[in-house]
């Protein structure tokens, strides 16, 4: 669950959420996107977590990566509906990991 | 709970973490950290959520501010016990936010 990221450096986009009441839909969309996010080029991985506040993470190989996704026409459309029914604010962040550290069970 | 950060560049901490069974002693720890952070020069803000995974996000305006943090005593004692007892996995990216957008109640 927690992402096995190469050498930076690589990308992340923070992605912080306020859910509106009722899934409509959400729940579907999002584990779609969620399969769509890993065949794209240049997906390296995703970290996800929910209480109250959503925590996103999904780390990219170039900012290049990052764009196709964000204009991918399926993904379009979830964006779409986010902003509209799913979320009541949000927040995205677009980043450049510089260093990484820790202890994972690959190491 | 949405962190109100300042137009980019500044820098984020993502900490990403599996806890072990119990709470010995993380909880009231956890908190102290919380505002301790809050504290420091150069903070920005902190965003947090748990559903399994853990992620914490916190936001500082240089990798300097990220360091003495880092550096700091208290917090040095709070690694440590995290290394040793809290935490099964952690994955730390140290990470410059190029670009930001999106919708929150202050815009």
């Amino acid at each position: 669950m927690i992402a096995q990221t190469p050498k930076p450096p690589y990308y992340a986009v923070i992605f912080t959420s306020l859910r509106t009441e009722g899934d409509n839909g959400y729940a579907e969309m999002s584990q779609r996107m969620d399969e769509l996010a890993r065949e794209q080029p240049g997906y390296l991985g995703i970290e996800s977590a929910r209480s109250g506040l959503g925590i996103t993470v999904s780390y990219w190989d170039s900012l290049e990566a990052i764009q196709n996704w964000k204009r991918n026409s399926e993904h379009q459309m979830a964006q779409t509906y986010g902003r509209d029914k799913w979320y009541s604010q949000f927040r995205i962040r677009i980043c450049k990991v510089e260093r990484e550290y820790g202890r994972t069970n690959e190491e």
